[in-house]
């Protein structure tokens, strides 16, 4: 049975373990899994996507421990999030990313283990790349969708950090995508504009 | 020259980088370092405090890095906090510990490196003791004045990360201190009441 939280709750102190090697937590109130098969449509060379299926089978792209806690303003949310290593085409494993519901809200990553790109997206358009390497914090201002992308070759880990309102949103990231994506070119990430901007459900 | 950060202020995206080994932050805009020759009446035996000072001199007790960000509504603040390891008498080295201005503010600490208590006190005088070992994250409710002890042989580092607009309120922990203390006990960390609760400016 997992605690019931209510949003008018007042939460007792408590301390959470987890391994800062494979971000698993050890008593989480809810595990997320994100496997490519519900995914596809998040890749812009989605052909490749389903040659993937069809070549591995299904994988697990990124995961996500967290503890629930009340979503309101004052409380502090936090999670470890996990993404994989792998490639769809030349598109690195990410996160599906999403705004926060209260665009106003910021988050924090500190990064625990792997090398990663966070890709941060204005509505306009407007992009930044904060690099996640073990040590690193990255600060992702209001206003601005957040995805986490694995540019390594081992697990990358995070603590993400945001406030109890923030809240996701993630439908203009399923319809419409990043007008960004990074890809492997010459063994490196680079950034290049998504060909399939504005229509991931197309 | 520090950047000047207003609290109107829209941030950019940002990373920062540190050490997790010594907690110590690339390009901190505060750095703040607490010794004990301005701290002595925080700690219940303040003889053996003046007697430390004359033997030992003056030591620093804990240091905090932190980058600026807007001290509003849905902002996240986030710094490092170092305690070193040592004694006062049988009290362990400790910060000064606060309350948040906007009392229903939680706060998470995520502990890198050493050992210590994470003490959690309400008015009332009600506690709780969070462990802060490396890899657990401590998860501290509005409400509560909060503290980081080290009762281990080397720096306890830990991240802190808690909401824009939280403030700091040290006056009752100034005047009053907290009403219990974590001193070594045949070798161990006890917590007893503090013998000179309410009167630590007496």
């Amino acid at each position: 049975m997992k605690p019931v939280i209510k949003d008018n709750m007042v939460l007792k102190p408590f301390t959470v373990g987890w391994d800062p090697n494979d971000g698993i937590m050890d008593d989480p109130d809810n595990h997320v899994e994100r496997f490519l098969s519900t995914l596809t449509n998040m890749f812009y060379d989605a052909d490749a996507a389903e040659r993937f299926l069809k070549e591995h089978g299904d994988v697990l792209l990124y995961e996500v421990y967290e503890k629930t806690i009340p979503q309101r303003d004052g409380e502090i949310q936090f999670c470890s999030s996990i993404t994989h290593p792998g490639k769809i085409g030349a598109e690195y494993f990410m996160t599906k990313g999403h705004f926060h519901a209260r665009r106003d809200t910021a988050e924090i990553y500190y990064c625990l283990r792997g090398k990663g790109y966070m890709l941060m997206e204005l509505e306009n358009g407007e992009y930044e790349i904060g690099e996640l390497l073990p040590g690193k914090t990255v600060y992702v201002p209001g206003n601005y969708a957040h995805r986490s992308i694995n540019v390594g070759d081992e697990t990358l880990i995070s603590l993400a950090v945001y406030p109890g309102d923030a809240g996701h949103d993630y439908g203009s990231i399923e319809t419409s995508g990043f007008k960004h994506v990074v890809v492997e070119k010459n063994g490196k990430p680079e950034v290049i504009e998504n060909p399939r901007y504005g229509r991931m459900k197309a």
